[in-house]
């Protein structure tokens, strides 16, 4: 991974870490509830989505007293999408980055409220910044709205369930993942130019570099789903190739999602071209997003 | 039922239930998950959520564009509420006023997602209000938060949950309930009271008189539990008692249930002498919640 990149990653994630903990503390809740929650919200992962927040504001310079608050809203529906999924009426996975599913610990009943918990923790959390107007918080709760519900996210996942009884055409396969993982991530951008203050030709832009990264990264993971090995990926490898799901790979071949897969990381580097310095921490996320081994 | 109150209801029934259809139909989601979501919206059910914020901005004489928003708003949160809470992991109903429950007609997987995405529509209808500031929208999107997630609702269900192992005291008792239903009937107030203009002072009266209402509330379900039929309930009766579950009646008997019951009543009416009209809406909900068969 690029140093630069890295010492970005290093500096924020315990900062990231440290406000979803203190987001998922305060005030009263039923323990068993609690802590249901935070085992999901501490088994971590890349924290891929509030760093994207946090680059889009340093990519501009800009400072906000906010941002770690709405990157970790992000991550919270993220981790409340994560438990959702992994229930045996979903997808019915006993292990999520190498540690056992919520409701293999604390039983379905909980796991189902403790997502619930979560999505609502994460509208809480925009509608109680601190250091930006009410006007801006309240676009950012609508944004997250509509990136993570039946038109985004959540649409996503039925389109998702119910490609898999299907075979998908390619652009089927991207309607899935540009609501199903785009929607979000591209909420994670806009969320980050709207507290950097961006203009609205500079948001049109980082809306395509949005989409074209959620793209790569959804590619990239059916790649690394053929090509890694289950000990890396902390889950079963080859898992979509046992359920005849269709991805990347099954219609294009894996030499044809790699070709793709560059086609959208040199895309979204393009979209960058009215910031000021080549080397921006969004285009290093780009690069990572297409490189990474797990 | 009283008839004042009977005409408030008819007339506004209608209107709130398009104002639900409205929300959940606007822009693309996939059809399987609207029809899910819808499904359990139109259900129905008495809508006394909703009909109370407009109770109150009728008992304060004054108009808003934005209150039927707010109102379904609320409704939409207790339906996601319902569908999670029937899934076989949760309390395991196949049927639900009298029809199928969501999960039993679309599926587990679809039921939670419908239940995810209906939550994410209430956050979005109160971010999308067109005639209240900006203040205002994010203070309610605060105050749907609290009381719905774990220190509100959800956190309600959880100790519900485990009261079902142990037998509850009295205050344990009503903690689950005031957690578990009455918080979101305290949302309905103070939102209806918000819109409406009132000061710090009426908004702390009608938030004694909601925790009353709630209280009531849920007495007169337990009360009814015992001595309705299962045809009045549309769900079998004495299910409570088949479960040895801590309830109103098995902590007090009946006789000291229906004593209890009156004295929130009372106690609700009398917060609301602030109020000029001596039967304002608001107490004649109360006079409904205490005085239903079902």
């Amino acid at each position: 991974m690029d140093k630069q990149l890295e010492m970005f990653m290093t500096k924020h994630i315990p900062m990231i870490d440290e406000q979803l903990q203190q987001l998922l503390t305060g005030g009263y809740s039923p323990i068993s509830l609690r802590e249901s929650m935070l085992y999901s919200v501490k088994a971590g992962g890349k924290r891929i989505r509030p760093l994207l927040v946090l680059a889009v504001l340093e990519d501009f310079g800009v400072q906000s007293a906010d941002a770690l608050k709405v990157a970790s809203a992000v991550e919270l529906i993220h981790t409340y999408s994560l438990i959702h999924d992994d229930l045996p009426c979903m997808d019915d996975d006993d292990y999520r980055r190498g540690q056992l599913t919520n409701h293999k610990v604390f039983g379905e009943a909980t796991a189902v409220l403790a997502g619930d918990a979560l999505q609502t923790a994460a509208f809480n959390a925009l509608a109680s910044l601190e250091n930006t107007s009410a006007e801006k918080a309240l676009a950012l709760v609508r944004l997250l709205a509509e990136a993570s519900g039946a038109k985004g996210m959540v649409g996503g996942q039925i389109l998702d369930m119910e490609g898999e009884k299907a075979s998908l055409s390619l652009e089927q396969l991207e309607e899935v993942h540009l609501h199903k993982t785009g929607a979000l991530l591209s909420f994670c951008i806009e969320a980050g130019a709207i507290l950097a203050g961006a203009n609205e030709n500079q948001i049109a832009q980082l809306r395509s570099y949005a989409r074209n990264i959620g793209l790569a990264f959804q590619i990239k993971d059916d790649i690394l789903d053929v090509t890694a090995t289950t000990e890396q990926l902390g889950k079963p490898a080859n898992s979509d190739t046992d359920s005849e799901k269709s991805t990347y790979p099954s219609l294009l071949g894996l030499e044809g999602a790699r070709l793709q897969l560059e086609k959208y990381h040199t895309n979204a580097i393009e979209c960058l071209s009215f910031l000021p310095s080549d080397k921006s921490y969004l285009a290093l996320f780009a690069d990572y997003i297409v490189q990474r081994e797990l």
